[in-house]
């Protein structure tokens, strides 16, 4: 199977599971990631305080429909998932339609979608149906009957550390609590996945890469309390990955809080300077994932976020209109593309250190200053091909900038070619030592 | 009486009286402002020496006219104080018509105006009045009598002090030196005074409110040779009151020399961001009042100005046109208004601290977040009202840059409410011991 | 002989010389200078390590020519100094026409100009000529015969120091090492020399300037070797001479790399601010002069560099055609004009302190506040006249931020007036004891 087979193929065993913030739908997920990712899966027991929140307990789903008065289905949890919700108390009795419909969740204005309700912290029960589906139903009893319970058990949620060269950490956050939706639930555990395949690869890596698994929220907050204090000392950049589907939709990246967080100068460069067709929106703590805890202001970690089809954007948010079709798994592959090229570039974009900064250094002895009349091209693994001026120019352009101030790219700034060929420029001085770095702050 | 007739009685009793930058006018003037501002009175000896200048005697003038040869007064300081040229020498000698030329100030472009003119520092005597009169005056001589003397006595200012929770102290100051104008003398001890009685009644005022008049520049220069040293110490922020008429105008400030005064901040961001029409000018020692005194680098306090039909910039600048009537006690009370409102802000805008920083606090457990389903909104006793979204986001907002580096006027900015409608958002998070704040640098 | 007779006729005896970067034509050129500035004559011997580079064998040309078969002349130096290839190796044998044109330079697209070409660090023989020459030589055999020696001996510079009052130094640096050009060689030179002599003349210099002449590149690290940690501990600011002829064309400025250098202020505030119609470029290390290595990033010394007709932008650039007819001794002047006013401003254009600044100085006492009724002006050395007006507006600005934070320059901006008149003002106040400076970082 190619990637985007296994990447498939993962889906649709993902998405029949009922997740929830905690319970067996979540252990299940994080079983099965484990196949792709080796997580090493934690758990935070109910009750347990977690800064100003507390671990709730376990919800339990065995059972949960509504009959007519001929004992017919109207809807049953075994057809989606969404008809529950989420957190519902258990119940059991005949209820006429007036009274059901105090307990049914629709979208009026998506009259063939059901919605994805939660009621995590207030106890109520309830069902989640297309408005359509409510309009019809006639006058009369109906049975509701939901067999759950609420259990001492604990959330979980697992992790996974590609080590590097450097204790610093490129932390890669996505959440897994929704159930049975396609761009605001899978997609984020599946580019992660991948891209944890990805990074595997690659040879040399300079940063650590960690991946985390967790409900979203009250999942990131109980990994915060117990981890929050390693990130603090050891995370020099991140991003939360959410909502990558979309095919026609460009990446886009939500600003980390600290206005110097690696990620944003990156992309601001790479849309700026290399005029990359991304979208980028500031911080906000109004909306949006688990972003807004990694930049609580007592963590202010450098943390950005990764989407395409953005969450509240398009009309499949929150509701069984979220599917794969919708989303498709061509353009999740695409963002693995594309966040792989960025946290490769990411490595590449330290200070440098000029070893021989007084004057120029003599380049025609390390055979860096090229015969102006047999022109020639230098070639390197990455397929990139640059003619001996550009050579030239990027060599004399770092090393001048080469003061341990200025990052690669405010050297890129300084002329016109893509920071992917100072790969070659910079691999090239250093190995004449004529150069040191990366170096991070 | 309502607050305006109470200004307009006030200055009906002040405009009448013949002010100098010393004297018995000068000390009738605060005595008068005591009756609605308990003002101390100091006075700094004739002869005592203040930074660069000297305080010069006092003037007294008991009597002063020219006649012509029948008699007959062609002008008196009896009718208009502006006559007399403001510390003018004695005088007691027949003139002819080209000698009393040489003594009289007029304004030939405004034929009808009285100039008001003063020799403070060079040894002159002289009269004023309209240039319409002084062409009429026919060949012939001319007796000119001035009765006045200088004399070993000071120099005269109030001041009040209405304390706050903090030390750290809000300077307002004004001039009482001009006799007989209204924009350019009465509209800023008179603004000064009802300001005073507004803000004392402000519940829990966290600043200190020092209130000063005194004569223009060698009052200022005097009360900060004496006091500069406190001011220095703890004024956070101030404002000069000057030419606080003129009813079609908008407020208008002028920034102080120190570009982070926190009133500089927030008329910017109520320009900018709310799109207040006040008008703002960029800080200049060239012209103006005694911000100069208060802005000049020795001291560099955060010290603006207020004003709204500003010095040079109406027909009635320094002559008899510059009346009540020119003014309006409307305008004066608009400007009370304004004044009042924007100070407000100042105490409300400050850094704060969010007391849960780690991860969102769990905002339901204080019934801060709200129920979708069931729109409220929130109500103070300001009349605001704000619904339930704008609490939350402000909230959000708040918490998240809660972090004691940004103003509340920098988290405004983020959003689009007005700094105003903070107040409840703050209060409640201080409340639920979310917040704490303002704090001041 | 008036200035601008004798810059022609120390260019007429400096072009025919045969520089390169060693040898006798180079210690020649340093002692005809020598006439003009007080030069000490320095020499690093062959093979000295000057940081990444070693001092080269100076290059001895005794005869180089082509003859055809017939035996007459193709080319020989003597016609021209362009002719060799700079720094060739010897040779002397009959080569026929294919041979002979791997080793003659030409320029297809300018086909009458002979090129300049040197191969210093890679061992050729060669010769230049004009395309057109080229193309008409008939098949054949010639005789190429060049007699060159490389000899141990040394690499020479030259420097002279004008003292100043301070032991800041202001460093003026350009080059001697290319043959029989004019812009792109002699302009820099005669610019510095005759620069010197006006300079000279300055009464009260503050700074003391130090002049240096050394071939390019190879020179100026040489010298940097020697002088770098006292230039590092002195230079306040400075400038590379080059290319600074070209009648139409306005004078150019580089950049220093340091972006606060005195120069890059003063140039930026020249042109937005006094709209002068100079030319600013960006620093850039990629291509330039000597300011590439007195701006590597272990010096990052504050110096700039100006020119006229830039290198690289005029048809003559390396090439016959640049002639002092194409570059004229005229823009030479202006050039020397231009730069002077420059440095003259620059020792105006410092930090100053207001001695009193403790509210406003009483300036009436100095007679420094102008009597308004009798309008006067002010007149100094310089030939500019002021008005009163604009002598209390530069005083008034100059004391308000005279707190030793502000530039001059700062100050002038938020007037407008030019920052030559301030040279009036300043030395009023300093000698009334109002003001001290100007002060340098």
């Amino acid at each position: 199977m190619n990637e985007r087979e296994q990447m498939n193929t993962l889906f649709d065993r993902l998405f029949p599971l009922l997740r929830s913030i905690t319970g067996e739908g979540l252990r299940e997920t994080l079983s099965i990631l484990s196949e792709h990712v080796p997580l090493e899966i934690e758990e935070v027991a109910s009750g347990t305080k977690v800064f100003d929140w507390t671990i709730p307990k376990e919800w339990v789903l065995r059972e949960a429909w509504i009959k007519n008065e001929a004992g017919q289905d109207i809807v049953n949890v075994k057809q989606s998932n969404l008809h529950i919700l989420n957190y519902s108390e258990p119940v059991d009795k005949i209820v006429d339609l007036e009274e059901l419909k105090q307990h049914v969740y629709t979208i009026p204005h998506l009259p063939h979608a059901i919605p994805y309700v939660t009621s995590y912290y207030k106890e109520r029960w309830g069902f989640c149906m297309s408005h359509e589906q409510l309009s019809s139903l006639s006058e009369g009893s109906y049975h509701v009957y939901i067999d759950s319970e609420k259990i001492d058990g604990g959330l979980n949620y697992g992790q996974a550390v590609l080590p590097g060269r450097s204790e610093k950490e490129v932390l890669i956050s996505t959440y897994v609590c929704h159930p049975s939706l396609a761009n605001n639930e899978l997609s984020g555990p599946i580019v992660a996945a991948f891209l944890y395949n990805r990074i595997k690869k690659w040879k040399d890596r300079e940063f650590t890469y960690r991946f985390v698994f967790h409900p979203e929220t009250i999942g990131s907050i109980a990994y915060l309390a117990k981890n929050g204090e390693h990130l603090r000392q050891h995370v020099y950049s991140g991003c939360v990955l959410t909502c990558l589907g979309g095919k026609d939709k460009p990446l886009n990246y939500k600003m980390a809080r600290s206005t110097q967080a690696p990620l944003n100068r990156l992309l601001d460069y790479l849309v700026v300077h290399e005029k990359r067709g991304y979208t980028i929106r500031a911080f906000s703590p109004l909306n949006g994932s688990d972003e807004r805890q990694f930049c609580s202001p007592g963590f202010n970690l450098p943390v950005g976020q990764f989407s395409r089809m953005v969450y509240g954007q398009y009309q499949g948010y929150h509701n069984s209109l979220d599917t794969k079709e919708a989303m498709t798994i061509e353009a999740l592959q695409q963002s693995v593309d594309e966040i792989e090229e960025i946290l490769k570039l990411q490595e590449l974009d330290g200070k440098y250190i000029n070893l021989k900064p007084f004057g120029e250094p003599m380049l025609s002895q390390y055979e860096l200053y090229p015969d102006i009349n047999s022109p020639t091209s230098w070639k390197e693994s990455n397929s990139r091909v640059i003619d001996n001026r550009q050579m030239l120019n990027q060599i004399l352009m770092t090393l001048n900038y080469g003061d341990g101030e200025h990052y690669l790219t405010d050297i890129a700034k300084k002329l016109n070619y893509p920071l992917q060929d100072y790969e070659l420029s910079t691999r090239k001085l250093i190995e004449v030592g004529l150069l040191q770095g990366p170096i991070r702050d």
